[in-house]
């Protein structure tokens, strides 16, 4: 069986090589090879392969992997083969627009209400989602099972929200504001930094 | 001088520097140390020592640096230290706020205008940001000298919008679709990839 802990840059690139399988499989397309994934997804054939040797025995050797039974081991041994319940805490702009993201995927992830302090907010409904107060926040986290908090707050209140969050039970952040949150051991965080990335691209671009 | 090529982890974490710079320096603090920077930022002093030298001398040795001038010696060297100018194709819902997003921020980059080929989109002004048709695309880069193109059109027009971006002559792509694009030598890309920064997190965060 698969190992339980697998490095997070195999983790993405898993990732990658899923999405590139359930295009392949859309075309529809059985087998494909380690050095076929590596060319879409800009890795040498070897480390597509030790990648995928970490969710144990995948393929043949010299037979390529059957797609679909591929991308469902990806799934499983990362968890991402059931649905994953979130919340949005900062139902402006970018709120909005993250929300409406979710809801056109047919992927696994359901919002399941946004959150807001401002009263003008509260009782809206984006793409099917209800906007409630912040007070409600706790509750909602337990009585649906609320496993990913969505911070798209301004900067200013963003380590509160996360503290919140964290509070009510929620094991995951994605952050969307420019800042380096705080969180306790057991919580985990990714950042979707738009400063960060463009700050990268503007010294990659160059002076 | 500092060095021509930096490595893109070392200047990621000389991003984080600066911005934990910036809020010491808005607290009034005039000096700060490796230490202090590291356990901000979550990264050992040596480390933070290591990626400093990259941008030349600065700071002595025992007596940590000041605050405004290690800010500056960052972006100076990251090319942060002048404005960029940006264009964004896809004025949807994402579209309208990273344009709002990057219209409520007092740092350089400016989106100078946003492109559509929804009709019904085209001449409205988003935060002072007019949508102008797709066509417009190559004359506004050359005319405004733009050298980042946002990317917030649905996954499936995201490939056509970078070629389009591409031949307009632009050289950094920072792209919000859920895709791996495809772009030539010479051109540098980001992805800011909800779906990947998601999976990632429920993979963390346990089956």
């Amino acid at each position: 069986m698969a190992s339980d802990k697998i490095p997070l840059a195999t983790v993405r690139r898993l990732c990658t090589y899923r999405r590139f399988l359930e295009k392949v499989r859309q075309v529809g397309k059985e087998r494909t090879s380690s050095m076929e994934i590596g060319e879409y997804t800009g890795n040498p054939a070897f480390k597509v392969r030790k990648d995928l040797n970490f969710l144990g025995e995948v393929g043949v050797v010299g037979r390529g992997y059957q797609v679909s039974e591929l991308i469902d081991h990806i799934a499983t041994n990362l968890g991402l083969d059931r649905a994953r319940k979130c919340v949005l805490v900062g139902a402006g702009s970018l709120g909005t627009a993250v929300i409406r993201f979710f809801a056109d995927l047919d992927e696994s992830y359901e919002v399941v209400a946004g959150f807001d302090v401002d009263e003008r907010k509260v009782g809206k409904s984006i793409s099917g989602v209800d906007i409630l107060p912040v007070s409600k926040l706790r509750e909602t986290v337990k009585k649906k099972g609320v496993e990913v908090g969505l911070i798209t707050v301004p900067a200013a209140n963003a380590q509160e929200t996360a503290d919140l969050m964290v509070k009510a039970g929620i094991k995951g952040l994605l952050n969307f504001a420019p800042v380096i949150l705080d969180v306790p051991e057991g919580t985990v965080k990714r950042d979707m930094d738009f400063i960060f990335e463009i700050e990268t691209l503007s010294y990659l671009v160059g002076k």
